[in-house]
């Protein structure tokens, strides 16, 4: 694909759409678009744009598709996989306008919200109604940017990712135009599942300017266990016993003893430095599941577990799973982290643990694992100095084989974070044949590459 | 679209493929393959295959698409919408000897099936793992068929539809192409989401030659709670509390007074004549919800309440759910059912059931209303008389006008019998502007329309 150059009289012709003061050439704006929270390299669009209507997104995409600008989405820029770099520079979206909770239909257990409202503040005005929008990724991302990268979290065991929460979407099509996908119904046979398509891909299809959401009862019964084991064997017989048992866990998180070490050294928590399961039940006691996951722990050889009943109980043993990040950047100031995301059947997560370890070894890199293991997500955070070229290239390529022994287990190259710019490599390896399938359908939707160019393909 | 009449040397071509003893153009052959469970006109495919292996089907569909011959798939033929019958003629594909359990993964709760291993005698091969695959439709679907509709049914509310409970497929595309979409990691966030574009598809994009399932754990624990309600309005009420109390019920319905008149006649269940909620919990106890339920049905004015603990005593409970259609066919011999299916959010389910109500009291025809009340999934079983070609009419306009008004209740014209031949006329109306992108999806992936012509589009 070949994009036109902004000029002058595009600008003129965008200012049109959406007056002087919601657009904007200045350096500062610019660069503030020009990265996300990954590694990857900035890159500053041309022009960014504060829409405040689907109109105008409409007005926008039409007039950019005619004159072949690239444009491209962007919520909260919290994104780890270069997903809102405009990489071929033009139009950048700013959606953070367009950020109204639209519609509480708490009858329905439904929320209509724009696209720029972010998770925080949309969960602090359903609260009121003893409701709450489940997926958490752990940043503050739009909800917008959650659609678009399918994000999940720490919740997705009970609760889904995004995907499972969504309902409903306006999406304005690369030529502009305006259309509605899936219905506020919970159950929908009807046509292609058009929904589905849209959410996770990126921008790359479609901009969203209005969600109608799935919501929750808030929980208001708390418990939460915090168990070490001798071995990622047996964390992981734990975390099938758990699941096989039907306890319904809202969490089921591992940490390995690196963390724990991490987490001792900045919290002072005092854990046995070796691998743990950390979980967390919302059931209709505050004891509920506790009992049972002791008895599951102690069985699989748990040497340490530690309980909590009650929501301030909960909160204190969570220390170990939130803020890992913060966590590991008081540890190693200066230094950068390379977030590994991975995702295998449960049954191979022992392997690509154990990969990981090796590879650490044999490298001589520090990483750290932790993750979703319910869901066979797992994350490992390398430390690196990014002002050393020949480090960073060393944690990429190690990043590159963990994410290729990934798919050999039969899993795939990103469970949360997206294929945005770092993952299009393996896109071939993972998908085969089927990444021409998806290539047909952008190309069909998207003819002229204007949406998010760069993203999912390799060019 | 045009199709080229079936040959003699066509089929000569399609017996070098599955060999003489798996082709079979007899009549019984065909009439078997002519018509599903609902009204719609039979019409008999020209050719029937038996294909055993993906390469077989691939082979076939490759073949038909340089010919430009129909192919339709074939499940259990217990579909409600027309959805398998050829009604260009052409091959159909019948998948029952594609019926293998290929592979349990009990430490994954995953299963790899072929498409035609039908629901009970997966649960069945499932159970000794402790394991099973929770979309319930109520007939003996084969799971092709499930993911082809996107079935779903009464535990939909707790497990999700045929779609969330699917993380893979193998599908043999128009041109014959064996794509794999999904993977065997419960989260996935590479790519574009072509799972969920197959899945509910209805045969009309690909053919599905193998699917990994989502398994649960077998519940041990039962409870059940059956009430009676002065009105629909305290019907509804109910639902929310149970809802938005958090008690996560495995089943959540809602039978009419007639539908409970039909059950004492038939049954003699002794029930009160009134709008009732039947639900159920597989909590971590017997007891589970029980108590909660009871107190939440006493609030919103419960005039009969009857409770059941344990799993003897809730399948006594649960008579008044199943077989309700054989219940209706034994009141009412000779006579046919027309199946309404429309789900609405929560909030407009009076509205809808009222219309209902209205409708029948003034076309003068009696139905027995009832549905997941918890999805917001209503049906309607209109009895009438086959031979009366006026009466059939006034059915099926009494039809359309409740799936227009659902329509308009912000709801789907259809919750889970998917679009078929009959919903094809609403898709409009539903989708708006999305049902062109649908059609150029479809023109996409099927240049030569070849694959189950004459459902989802009118022609």
């Amino acid at each position: 694909m070949t994009y036109t150059p902004l000029t002058d009289s595009h600008l003129d012709a965008l200012r049109q759409i959406v007056g002087a003061d919601r657009l904007s050439t200045r350096s500062a704006d610019l660069d503030l678009h020009a990265r996300d929270q990954s590694f990857h390299e900035p890159r500053p669009p041309d022009v960014v744009l504060w829409p405040e209507t689907t109109a105008e997104v409409s007005a926008i995409v039409s007039f950019a598709n005619a004159q072949r600008i690239p444009v491209t989405a962007w919520g909260a820029g919290s994104s780890l996989e270069g997903n809102p770099i405009p990489v071929h520079g033009g139009i950048l979206l700013d959606f953070t306008r367009m950020n109204k909770v639209l519609n509480v239909r708490a009858e329905d257990f439904q929320v209509d919200v724009q696209p720029g409202v972010t998770r925080i503040e949309l969960n602090k005005q359903l609260a009121r109604f003893g409701l709450f929008f489940p997926p958490d990724p752990g940043a503050d991302a739009t909800i917008g940017g959650m659609v678009a990268n399918n994000s999940s979290g720490i919740k997705t065991i009970k609760y889904g990712a995004t995907k499972d929460n969504v309902l409903r979407l306006e999406v304005v099509k690369a030529d502009g135009e305006v259309i509605q996908v899936g219905s506020r119904a919970r159950k929908d046979s009807s046509g292609y599942d058009l929904l589905h398509l849209f959410v996770g891909s990126e921008g790359t299809l479609g901009l969203i300017t209005e969600a109608t959401l799935k919501l929750r009862p808030l929980p208001d019964k708390f418990s939460a266990v915090l168990a070490a084991f001798p071995d990622i064997e047996s964390v992981i017989q734990t975390v099938v016993d758990i699941v096989g048992m039907g306890l319904d866990p809202s969490a089921l998180e591992f940490l390995d003893s690196e963390t724990a070490h991490a987490l001792n050294l900045d919290k002072n928590l005092g854990l046995v430095e070796a691998p743990h399961v950390l979980m967390e039940f919302n059931g209709s006691s505050d004891a509920d599941g506790v009992a049972e996951a002791r008895s599951i722990c102690e069985a699989n050889g748990a040497t340490d577990i530690r309980t909590a009943t009650g929501q301030e109980e909960r909160n204190k043993l969570w220390q170990a799973r939130h803020h890992t990040y913060e966590t590991l950047l008081r540890l190693h100031p200066g230094k950068a982290q390379q977030i590994v995301d991975v995702c295998v059947p449960i049954s191979h997560y022992p392997e690509i643990v154990a990969f990981c370890a090796q590879l650490m070894a044999e490298k001589q890199l520090l990483g750290y694992k932790f993750g979703h293991a319910g869901d066979g997500n797992l994350h490992m955070n390398i430390i690196y100095d990014q002002s050393n070229p020949a480090e960073f290239a060393l944690v990429k390529s190690v990043n590159a084989l963990i994410v290729e022994h990934a798919i050999d287990l039969e899993g795939t190259s990103t469970g949360e974070h997206g294929t945005g710019i770092g993952k299009r490599t393996f896109a071939l390896k993972q998908h085969g044949a089927a990444i021409n399938t998806m290539r047909l359908i952008k190309n069909t939707l998207d003819p002229n590459g204007i949406l998010n160019p760069g993203k999912i393909f390799l060019d």
